[in-house]
């Protein structure tokens, strides 16, 4: 057993979006385990948008302390238990934040992980909340049928790239929207759009009408802001928004201004709703066991871009505010780095 | 039989709200039924808020042409018929339009009126548009739990008053925002509301705090706006808006702008929604059989205003903007008048 174990913790509160600067070291001894507790040896970190929220305080989370391990989702081996439900060995998906190792309790833990499905790292990436947001989001609220157009606001990104395979898979035209013409093209070549845009080059009405020419019945927005402008006039008669992020909103503070909507959502009888994964932590099986089915089947492509060493994480959290992450990522907690 | 029917017609488009100088006479003959058709003598004219966007074009609806029959719902008797559907002497409502008689096929008519349920008027007042809109927004779109908050934004109107009453039913707090210190007190004394608010006088966040001090559960929205904004805030998460009128946006040219509603919508999991009561054509009947039950117990307070004269339409739907009715605006096609 190690007695050290590395953390990183919240220095300070950004301004606008987290990077290294508002991180800093803070190792501790690992204590002793109390009764019920387990203890959770962290493979892979999950480093996810949301991640900025949970620092600024987004409305639905009470914030990461000053001086606190950053709060993150994580894939790790269980090596030491006072747990019954819990055995030496196997693999949990959980917040076991921004260190080596977790003393952590049951209401930590969202789901056991079996390797078997797409290896250990699959548990924080498909079959973590990117996987299980795509799937409930797009078929609960979205609740698209086939023959109906979905856009999806960020194509190609870790959940917007499953939202558009699943909502292909449904029978749907699919259209998406993204920030690269290298993005464009994957989204067109890998996940099953039909049409794509880079966002960034030509978001005019005319653009979107051509890609769109029935119109959008779903909407799954992940960006907000001028793209979700750009899409609103679109909707269809009984259209569904969800939303699911805000990526494009740097700030929230002075509060953004935008065209009014109460105009699109009477007129339109739009229903707009927003997800957020972690009020649905019971169906977290089931969605799993679902998505696991159509990996098996060959038909649902994940990527995951994966940076190795504990000490990356802020870094690795900057870039995907930056947009340069090619699939889901992640820090691989590795076990060389770990003897440093 | 008569055969001169007066007619209001629309003259030319309002830049915002209509008035009398949109509006001139063209009286024309009554012709002759064709087969499947009915003569409805109108009684009572409903005067609506909506009119406005069926002469702009509310998005829903094709707006009336320049030179044809101002659009209206109506009470009126079948006083000829070629249609088995219906007897001569029967009340109907339906789309009648500003004038003594309609030529209507059964594609006009939306409910039976029984006048023993309150008189002719409540046809086309709490069992027309104004009572199956409260009804089924509230419950199907807002969907209000005993217990919950309840915030109506036109609290006093036609539909709002309405909503207060059945969510007070329903074992809700009901909170209501008017626009005058009369309407205030009538929201307290008649229709319900546990707490209301002048919006003209008090529009501050300390005051709706004040008012709903376990935020707000259910905003039943007929504003938009302003008005609008300063409710948001106090949203409850997995909170209901429902978009049922936006009255305090005179013009959406150019499109107004306000705070944005994604972070909103997201962070509490809002769910928001518009409703058009034509929607819901079917469910008419099962409604007001509702209403008029509730009705008979004597527990729905409902004030019609009625002014007397077909040539008074335009003058009274002007009325209605300025906020001057006092319960359901209507015009009586007067027996007497129909002789000059």
């Amino acid at each position: 057993m190690p007695e050290v174990n590395r953390r990183i913790v919240l220095d300070h509160r950004p301004e606008a979006t987290p990077g290294p600067e508002h991180f800093r070291r803070d190792d501790q001894p690992i204590g002793e385990l109390a009764d019920g507790q387990i203890l959770v040896r962290n493979q892979y970190l999950s480093i996810d948008p949301a991640q900025r929220g949970w620092i600024g305080g987004a409305g639905y989370a009470e914030p990461v302390a000053i001086g606190a391990v950053m709060r993150s989702l994580a894939v790790g081996q269980v090596v030491a238990t006072r747990n019954a439900k819990f055995t030496q060995g196997e693999c949990l998906y959980g917040w076991f934040g921004w260190q080596d190792y977790c003393a952590a309790t049951e209401a930590q833990v969202i789901a056991r992980v079996d390797p078997r499905q797409g290896g250990v790292s699959a548990g924080a990436g498909l079959f973590g909340i990117c996987g299980v947001t795509a799937y409930l989001a797009l078929t609960e609220l979205g609740a698209p049928r086939a023959g109906e157009t979905v856009l999806v606001s960020t194509a190609a990104g870790a959940v917007g790239c499953l939202v558009g395979q699943i909502a292909r898979r449904l029978g749907c035209r699919v259209v998406g929207l993204t920030g690269s013409d290298d993005k464009v093209r994957q989204c067109l070549a890998e996940f099953g759009y039909q049409a794509a845009l880079n966002y960034h080059a030509g978001l005019s009405p005319e653009n979107l009408k051509a890609l769109c020419p029935q119109g959008v019945d779903v909407f799954f927005d992940n960006t907000a802001g001028a793209i979700a402008d750009a899409v609103w006039p679109l909707m269809n008669i009984r259209g569904r928004v969800v939303q699911c992020g805000t990526a494009s909103v740097s700030s929230w503070e002075p509060w953004p201004t935008g065209p009014r909507r109460e105009r699109s959502v009477l007129s339109k009888r739009v229903r707009y709703e927003g997800f957020l994964v972690f009020d649905h932590l019971p169906r977290f099986p089931e969605v799993i066991a679902q998505l696991a089915r159509w990996r098996a089947e060959g038909t649902l492509v994940f990527h995951e871009d994966i940076e190795d060493g504990l000490a990356h994480a802020p870094a690795a959290l900057a870039s995907v505010y930056r947009g340069e992450n090619r699939g889901k990522k992640m820090v691989r907690v590795a076990d060389g780095e770990r003897a440093l």
